[in-house]
């Protein structure tokens, strides 16, 4: 039995998106899974009458539907670390408490960023022997394959060693979650030889290409990524975060423009009507939408982000991919690892 | 009299597409600027008596067209420094040195990036007070105002000190250069909140906040320049970088995906027809070429970088934009302001 805890506090569209999407999910997962939505109960209880009847689901699935009750909300604009410390009963805090407790095996939530972060770290603490943990979304490839990054924002200034435990992580996580047997790990960087970049990833070049237990292929320019130049992406933080909100505007950008230059004039709106399906479709791999799920990796537990913006489509994704994850037995893997580092340290 | 060095043998398509380039911008620009071609003097003559006359173009400007000779070249994939230190007649050398010697008032290559910095560096040196140069090229925007971006190449790890006065450089180069009083500084970071980012960007929030003589707007995420949210962006080289190519990287994978689903049915080529020329125009506020020129900015004298790709085009407007820099007068602002920081740090 997989048990995931869901913020139903916590996005933009929270409650009713989440609540909706945490349903369609129920109704198509099959019965190993038990979803427990976090918030205030008797909304809570309200909206699921509602929506259960809106979606016309049949009552086999309630057995496996439990509400906890919290009082707070943690809102998007707050200050992370006070938010988490002071709203003991927020629905975020509350949902990663289950998974400190056991009580779950994953938490969901579409909230605060920050505040998740910071829930991670001191409610749910990490994998002994990784030293920070890394949120790591799936952006899209033209290949269709995907990159892995790590990180995108958990960790502002990472060390060496952590960027070399980040390419650990990024490869147990493609080999159980993804089945490659031998996925290649690139560091970001501003040119393909050796000698470039700035001082940390000078240093974590000669410390990648040492370790025995990834494929390392070398530094990747941000140019090469979405070609498909490698299946996990190495970066501190910021970095990662730069290179996720660059690319995520400059396609948002040319996407709304398009759709501009196609109402000019009679033939190119003619054109655009023509073109609109397969523009969706082709628009749907660099969507920000597909990359709204990231888990948080190296906590003892799991946490998925999905953006703030999510609609109920991507809590119902963050759902099959939380169940992917737990069956994959990725924790499992990641404290061997965490036990082998501490063990018998090669990066120092 | 504006005299301009050309580094006849830099770039992919070098040495034709640099003189077809030079040539059309000495015959469009008027008889108060001077060009000196630098490279292998017999190739170059024979080459601009051979598009002199494809060109169709008078001999009025030949009193306006110098060749100076060099023997050697520095290659795409020359280690930088050992390049510039052992080629001492190297074409892009040669023409930092006449940099240097105060003999042209600019130089422009499309040559090995890592060779034009240390050039710059080595040869033509810093102005006194300005602890390091920037590249900085003008990103463009939809609002077509553009942004200008330092750094991203020159300095992979910046200090504080050095991002404030990339503040300052960028503020009198946009007042200068495109006559804007009051240019928005930006501080490229992962939010908008003054708490976000790493160390360096956290810390130099603080200092660019108290500089008086700019205009700070606080930091930008990546995914707002485009939008236009300032007029300046700072950053350091890594990520500055980063930035850049993730955009290209993005933009170019999308026009050339759009191209592609234009030609999968009958009816998507006949509105990939109707809406070629409007692509194209679109498109070119995008393209690579249009950020293919960039100053080095913080030098005794101005050094201009082309794209290693740039055809006679990028070639012929980088001429007419050092013209510009040159006419504006950016050196001796720059110089001045070297003095006042050397005379009351206000950043310490």
């Amino acid at each position: 039995m997989v048990r995931i805890a869901v913020d139903a506090y916590g996005g933009d569209h929270a409650p009713h998106a989440v609540i909706v999407g945490a349903l369609q999910a129920l109704a198509t997962l099959d019965d190993r899974v038990h979803l427990c939505l976090v918030g205030d109960a008797p909304a809570i209880h309200e909206a699921v009458a509602q929506h259960t009847k809106a979606l016309g689901m049949s009552s086999a699935w309630r057995a496996r539907l439990t509400v906890q009750h919290a009082s707070q909300v943690i809102e998007a604009d707050e200050e992370p670390v006070r938010a988490v410390q002071q709203k003991k009963d927020a629905s975020m805090v509350v949902a990663a408490k289950l998974v400190r407790e056991r009580k779950v095996d994953a938490m969901i939530t579409a909230g605060n960023t920050g505040a998740f972060l910071v829930a991670g770290m001191l409610l749910v603490g990490r994998i002994r022997g990784i030293e920070r943990p890394a949120l790591a979304p799936v952006v899209p490839t033209l290949d269709g394959t995907g990159v892995l990054v790590l990180d995108v924002g958990a960790n502002m200034d990472a060390s060496e060693k952590q960027l070399v435990q980040y390419a650990q992580m990024g490869t147990l996580y493609r080999q159980k979650v993804h089945h490659m047997p031998n996925p290649r790990v690139g560091l970001l960087n501003v040119g393909t030889e050796p000698t470039k970049g700035n001082k940390l990833t000078k240093a974590v070049y000669e410390q990648l290409r040492q370790q025995s237990d990834i494929s390392f292929v070398g530094n990747v320019e941000a140019k090469d990524i979405l070609q498909g130049a490698c299946d996990v992406l190495i970066c501190d933080g910021f970095v990662g975060n730069i290179f996720l909100k660059s690319s995520e505007g400059v396609a948002s950008t040319v996407f709304s423009a398009l759709k501009t230059e196609m109402t000019q004039t009679w033939w190119a709106s003619m054109a655009g009507l023509v073109l609109r399906k397969r523009l969706r479709a082709f628009r749907r791999k660099f969507d920000e939408q597909e990359v709204a799920i990231a888990p948080l990796l190296g906590l003892q537990g799991l946490l998925l982000k999905c953006h703030g913006s999510s609609q109920a489509t991507t809590i119902h994704n963050a759902l099959f991919r939380a169940v992917n994850i737990i069956e994959a037995d990725v924790l499992g893997a990641m404290t061997a690892m965490g036990v082998t580092v501490e063990g018998g340290d090669k990066s120092t």
